[in-house]
């Protein structure tokens, strides 16, 4: 049978990419297996072998953190972006850092096809394909998990196994957790089962990358991070985003912060829903970038049960005028000032309720 | 001496409302001395008993506790609005509360003026006196701190110490913290001093409200917290905001969360910069309190080293359909309809893909 | 053959929902005819005779005027908004009135099944569907254009003529024009052909709801225009749009107005979009119905050459307070107040500047 | 009597100025008249002679017409913006870049003082001194009409007239207009007595710079405005405006469109209230700046009776795939996608309508 080509798998090497792997061969494609280093916990040879032995023509194990730092982490950090005001964009960000890396090989391959291992619901498989198709148009997806021949074949995980078994797919010898993770250099999420029904808590064992802060050490660990141009070693993504907020709201002028935190929710947004690659998402990274032009100094930080605590910053930068405050001195600022300014803020107010007085006196 | 009339002193029982009320009745007012009950630690016999001391012609000791639960505090945390994405609104919240009341006895007791002893500098006068303008435009308001006739008499702490002797004006036999206090039943801040150098941590002893987290107890507090109609027993406030926020996720709409999202930042903007008597706040809060109307339920929450973990959350608004999601029913919803909506939203991300090599290749 | 059970169908009484309809019945389907009255000019019993002709079991003509004006238009001039800055909203209104009624009709018939006539391109089939879903999730809609067996039946407007021929559906005498309308009581829109390049002007015969400025009357006509409890006559949308801008400049708070204003741009979005009924437009409605509780007051207008110019205004609820403003009476404003105002606002700025020189001498 | 050092006055020729000039003169002040030449009708040599005679030391002349246009007015005809969603910003413009200049001279000439004639009302003294302050943090403002001494003894303008005859100030021999103007390349306003009452029309007569649209040419002029990097002839701010929204929302994207938008906003606020030169406002021009870098193209447009009407436009950059249009090709979209797209986005709208029906139930 003649080949309809190769396809690029963005592949884990756990048993569904795997499957999906020998099932592109079985459809007639040439696979070249793709695993992204982004931080995660990897024994990334010994999935180069399996990759090889399932019959991938090429494998590429490709380091993306020092691109998923400084291009994705980063923008985030200074976007002060949070999903639903309290989660890090940690599986969001990674997706298009991903895909775009797996988009470029398959230019360099010259091949038609990518493909993932990605459910049919939920924002992942947006995230990866409008990745794919706003950086390489003409590209074809090929998203298994989308497919009736494919998901009509494997309707649970006893349809995987046995699969793996007749093709000689290594099956994993440790029962599998009942959550799927999803980790990076930034973070971990978990996700299924139990931890679907919003009544129950997490599990003891769920986490692998933070502690339980009750047997988390008595004692802080003090942390001094410089923000300066962009440049950074990277902590973890919570610490990182404290220490910035702190700096940010000690440099940057309280006017332009108030609209800078506009364009960081619709930044949220966008990369959530997987636009990262996209005209606006790129216009607002570059306006959000041009807030940050005078973002330096250093913050102390105490990281103690999982939590971060704020010592102190200093920063060149800085718009609280040390010299005056400390020398009380008072420059051109009048008390009476104050007084104009209240007086001339007043005036709408007294005229909204004069207003008012007529609305009811009707 | 004829009196010039009656003025309502915002009276803290401190030495500076103290020598102000004398000061007060020396400029030839009737003075009549409040003090809010706002959830603080206080001996409010004792302060009366000052006041009337001083020469106060009228005590009012009014607890505002309810009305700043129920009217400044709730709105507050639907409006998940913090000050620079980290800090609850406590000290803005409480003025305008104490303001109104303020302006409710001066027109009781036919007063036409107010007085406080806020600094001519700071938003705290701001917001004072917006409160007092908007509630009651022909009221006047007197600021002695900025007023030359006042701050050029009181030049320092040691000039209030001699006017205090003079005027027998009990004097604080401890010596006054390096910093000030600002508390209620929600929050408590501190001011000045060692504090005002950003380099510097909170000196020990600081803490009177919480505890340094590493002396707080090893095992953490549940508790169960119930969101229904804005009825609520008040936990502290932090602990509300995420409780709050949790409840919030699960059963409001992700769209209108969007844009009570927006409307949240300018309410935080409006509260911190004093416009809580306001149009335009009033206008924000009524939507935001629209965006309510369906957010009910239980939270349960872990305290544990004055951090806030979300344990689990029911309601029977939420927007998790159980049922759909547990029994694995897909309903309307195909994997194809997927494959739709991902093409659908790639068609603009390709088209600028097209515009962009048009803008490279000039 | 047993029916598949009923469908209502939105019928135009022209040539491709005649078609729709022979070929629904020739499907299975009992075909209950809708045909909404929404201001436009159309012979509506003719339509009526026409589709019992077709074989349609019931034919139902509703007048929606009335609630399209008052629970539609109205809403949407109160909201000023404008899609890309410039056009009113006319048929992206529409649609959502016509579906409501529609889907009413089917659920009073006890159809499971709605059908439209909108092509598989564009906004046109979004708001018509999601409406549907939106009021009544259970329904199926039936979109002829979306589906293979019969657009690849009807690849042109030839293979609508001949199906007309052979099932007697009355066909157009005159030659169609090159255009296809969209018409209600508040526009009408023009589509197709020679309109699509950009670069072309519209051809003369185009307009028959507005006039040629050069060939329109070279006197103005004078109206006057009451807003009160959004209770209104209805002229033209355009005169509307700027009677009430007017009105509403002239007696809302302008911080009031500025929020109003980016919910006015929100709303636009998602009346174009199709989520007009969606939980975050009725959110946004709600807010801006509430902004508008004051908005009361008369509006003279001029209409000429197509062009509306305001020529006064009069309102119980205006903000400009005309007493203070003839008598010249200076109130609590005294000229100092204008300094402090400025000197308070120029603090912020200074310190900027101090801070650019810091940068610039790095 | 030694001099108080040099004051840079804004003059205009006219009689308030020039009692400004004198009055200034007799406090001691060395005067140089500044005088920006801004598109308005002007004798400048007149005036310069008369700033002489009147005994300034100096008088600069100052053409600011290139900069007014590339770097006032072109920002805010990218953004759209527009006060109260209907005004152009004609003389919010003006006076920052006005002022700037004067800043400039004060600076070269080593004045430690500027002065201007705007009132103790209204915005353009903000506009006026922030500019200043900004720029020049340790300069001066004497700001006449917010001084007792000036104030008090210029009570009218008989006064004026009075000081002018006894100090030799020219008296214009034409009674003054009623109204007053500002004037510049852009835009003419009017100010002042009649105009004040919001019943009474534009009386006849006051039209400078347009013409009563009944006594229009009765025939449309065409033009041809090319768009290219900022780089533009100057026609009417009007039709600039409606020519650069035709361009822009055919080459931008439209979701960087409605960020935008939002921006846009927030510009005309800034512009309006005074704080063109701000960090906030630098920023918001940067983004807005950014976001026009595709806005390339040619708009034709009929101007007849004051309005301006599109009659189209073509760009090198245009989103309208014109290839794909006029040949019908689908590219990678099919019918069945919108049916996804449709079915996606409703499964939200359905979860919603269950949740009402819960609510209802209740």
């Amino acid at each position: 049978m003649s080949s309809k080509g190769s396809v690029v798998l963005a592949y884990s090497g756990g048993l569904d990419t795997s499957c999906i792997l020998v099932w592109l061969k079985e459809q007639g494609y040439d696979v070249i297996a793709y695993l992204a280093n982004i931080g995660q916990k990897e024994d990334f040879e010994e999935a180069r072998k399996k990759a090889l032995k399932l019959g991938a023509k090429k494998v590429f194990i490709e380091d993306v953190s020092k691109e998923f730092v400084e291009e994705f982490i980063w923008p985030a950090i200074q976007s002060s972006a949070l999903y639903e005001d309290r989660y890090l964009l940690g599986t969001s960000l990674a997706r298009p850092c991903i895909a775009r890396k797996q988009v470029e090989i398959a230019q360099r391959e010259g091949a038609k096809y990518v493909s993932h291992g990605a459910t049919g619901k939920g924002n992942d498989q947006v995230r990866f394909e409008l990745t794919c198709y706003s950086l390489a148009p003409q590209i074809k997806v090929i998203a298994p998990w989308r497919m009736p021949e494919f998901y009509n074949r494997f309707q649970g995980r006893n349809d995987l196994m046995e699969y793996a078994k007749q093709h000689g797919i290594p099956i994993p010898v440790t029962p599998k957790n009942p959550w799927s993770m999803d980790e990076n250099l930034m973070h971990i999420s978990y996700e299924a089962g139990i931890l679907e029904n919003p009544k129950n808590q997490a599990p003891p064992g769920l986490y692998t990358k933070t502690q339980d802060p009750a047997k988390a050490p008595n004692s802080p660990d003090i942390l001094e991070i410089e923000f300066k141009k962009g440049i950074y070693e990277t902590p973890a993504g919570t610490i990182l985003y404290h220490a910035h907020l702190d700096i940010e709201a000690f440099t940057m002028d309280r006017e332009v912060r108030k609209i800078k935190q506009g364009l960081g929710l619709k930044f949220a947004e966008l990369v959530y829903t997987g636009f990262w690659h996209s005209p606006e998402c790129e216009f607002v990274r570059h306006c959000i970038a041009k807030s940050q032009e005078r973002v330096e100094g250093k913050v102390q930080v105490s990281v103690f049960k999982g939590q971060v605590y704020i010592l102190g910053r200093e920063s060149p930068l800085s718009l609280y005028n040390e010299e005056l405050v400390s020398m009380n001195v008072q420059g051109d600022y009048e008390p009476v000032d104050a007084t104009g300014f209240i007086n001339i803020n007043s005036l709408r107010l007294k005229e909204y309720h004069r207003l008012q007085s007529k609305v009811t006196a009707k």
